[in-house]
């Protein structure tokens, strides 16, 4: 049976592995830990690392709350018991390079006095330049986790995530997905398992897509081409993230909650790419229909 | 009576006079207009300036449309009738310099084919660094405009505007306040003449504050605070604005909507100036109740 200590144990060391992957890729560069406690009940640790030589903004944020269930929450779960607790790890990653892409993942456990409980997660990536292999090495990986668990439903879930991470007022995708995935309330034990396994090779998703792309040369037309779609990545965030706008909304720590802002945006009027440059390609690849990118041969 | 040829007449004549003043002001600058049509009737004018010598980047904004009134916008505004006609005028406007501030200013006339017809408007200031003088010179000549109109109550829209530019999750004003008014359906000739008084005063009200501070010598340090207060600006425009998010909802014109936001923005977890600095002082205004700028002798 799944239980809080086993989860925030788990999540506690999840936290650790992956800011250490991302410290040993930013040549040592280490987070900064700020441990803070919630007036309500629990609290968490943010870890930060800013200004790295590759890693330009990192989030490893773990929190475990507990307390009166807020009345906004009652009233958008359809009443939802007196108490709840909530643990989970959410991860951003904004690199320097704009070859290399922006990675998001995120894992949660949630309960409430009244003997319901659920898991939540996924994982997504924000390339600023289209490169198919590394997009297709980032969704098999998800998908070899998924195939390990019956539970995970790897169609419906990737599905999810491009339905998720997309700016109806611009009609773009905010990337090129990965898996969402909510309250999955039966066989907790199956999807606990499934979880850890996908948190465990979060790192292998990653790491090899940051390593290839972190030292390619660049130049001013790059940085404003990621500074631009950064300020995308900021509209997606404040306007139509869920979890930002109901955190904000209802008191959570803010500067946790907005930790997954990119350390920079811009914003230029009616900026669009020079057509047939690769910056076009993607615009291209964000505005069409989502990809089946694991639909290729997989005997690597 | 008012009708909406004159308003029209009047707002276009106002954009043009807005942007002329800024024009001027930025050693010659020209604004760029992007003329656009809405699919269910109308369309606008969009005048940006970007990269000029002082201003960094200025919308001031015409609209006039009409139409089918959308599902949302009925529901929002309880039953409104079949079809609606809106026209108004934006103006942002963000210096190059931290020392001078932004201005934001809106008026906006609003008719539904029930017989129901309101204006609304205001304008105010967010300064990056606190001159006293430049708050209690903007806020004295927008009372200016009240006090020759019965039909403006002064200390109610300074409250409203105090009450609507704040961010929540900060615990923070976004600036220094100025004028807020929305849904006056009554004695409409009455608050016509005022929101023309008040528009032919904005640049009497936010120029010689410009004019004093764009030379201002800086340093990075400046430039750094400037970037993450504007940081402050896009949280409150994408997250609490109410026009900003109906519009990006109700499928408004993305472009002409965030031309809000600033050219450029940081985001620094936890940022905090240093104590007894400036940005300090500014900080402690912003956490702090709203003040009475015009409670100061009048008698200059």
């Amino acid at each position: 049976m799944v239980n809080r200590a086993d989860i925030e144990s788990f999540y506690r060391g999840f936290q650790e592995r992956f800011s250490a992957g991302i410290t040993r890729l930013d040549d040592g560069e280490p987070f900064t830990a700020d441990i803070w406690a919630r007036d309500g009940g629990g609290g968490g640790e943010t870890r930060i690392l800013a200004g790295g030589p590759h890693i330009e903004k990192a989030a490893v944020n773990f929190s475990a709350v507990h307390g009166e269930t807020p009345t906004e929450l009652s009233e958008r779960m359809a009443a939802m018991g007196a108490s709840f607790y909530a643990t989970g790890v959410s991860i951003i990653v904004h690199p320097r390079n704009p070859y290399a892409p922006t990675f998001h993942a995120n894992v949660r456990y949630f309960e409430t006095d009244d003997g319901r409980a659920w898991f939540g997660g996924g994982a997504d990536l924000t390339p600023y330049y289209l490169f198919e292999e590394d997009v297709i090495h980032f969704h098999r990986v998800l998908r070899g986790s998924c195939d390990r668990h019956p539970v995970a439903d790897h169609a419906a879930w990737k599905q999810a995530c491009d339905e998720y991470f997309y700016l109806p007022h611009r009609g773009e995708a905010r990337g090129v997905g990965g898996l969402f995935f909510d309250h999955l309330t039966e066989d907790l034990d199956e999807v606990w398992a499934f979880q850890q396994d996908l948190a465990d090779h979060l790192l292998d998703a990653y790491l090899p897509i940051l390593e290839q792309r972190i030292a390619t040369p660049f130049s001013a037309r790059e940085s404003l081409w990621h500074e631009v779609r950064r300020g995308r990545y900021v509209e997606f965030n404040l306007v139509w993230d869920r979890g930002t706008k109901f955190g904000l909304e209802t008191g959570g720590r803010t500067e946790s909650i907005l930790s997954s802002l990119p350390p920079h945006a811009v914003w230029v009027y009616g900026h669009e790419p020079e057509p047939d440059t690769p910056e076009a390609d993607l615009l291209t690849l964000l505005r069409g229909p989502a990809r089946d990118w694991t639909a290729f041969p997989t005997g690597s």
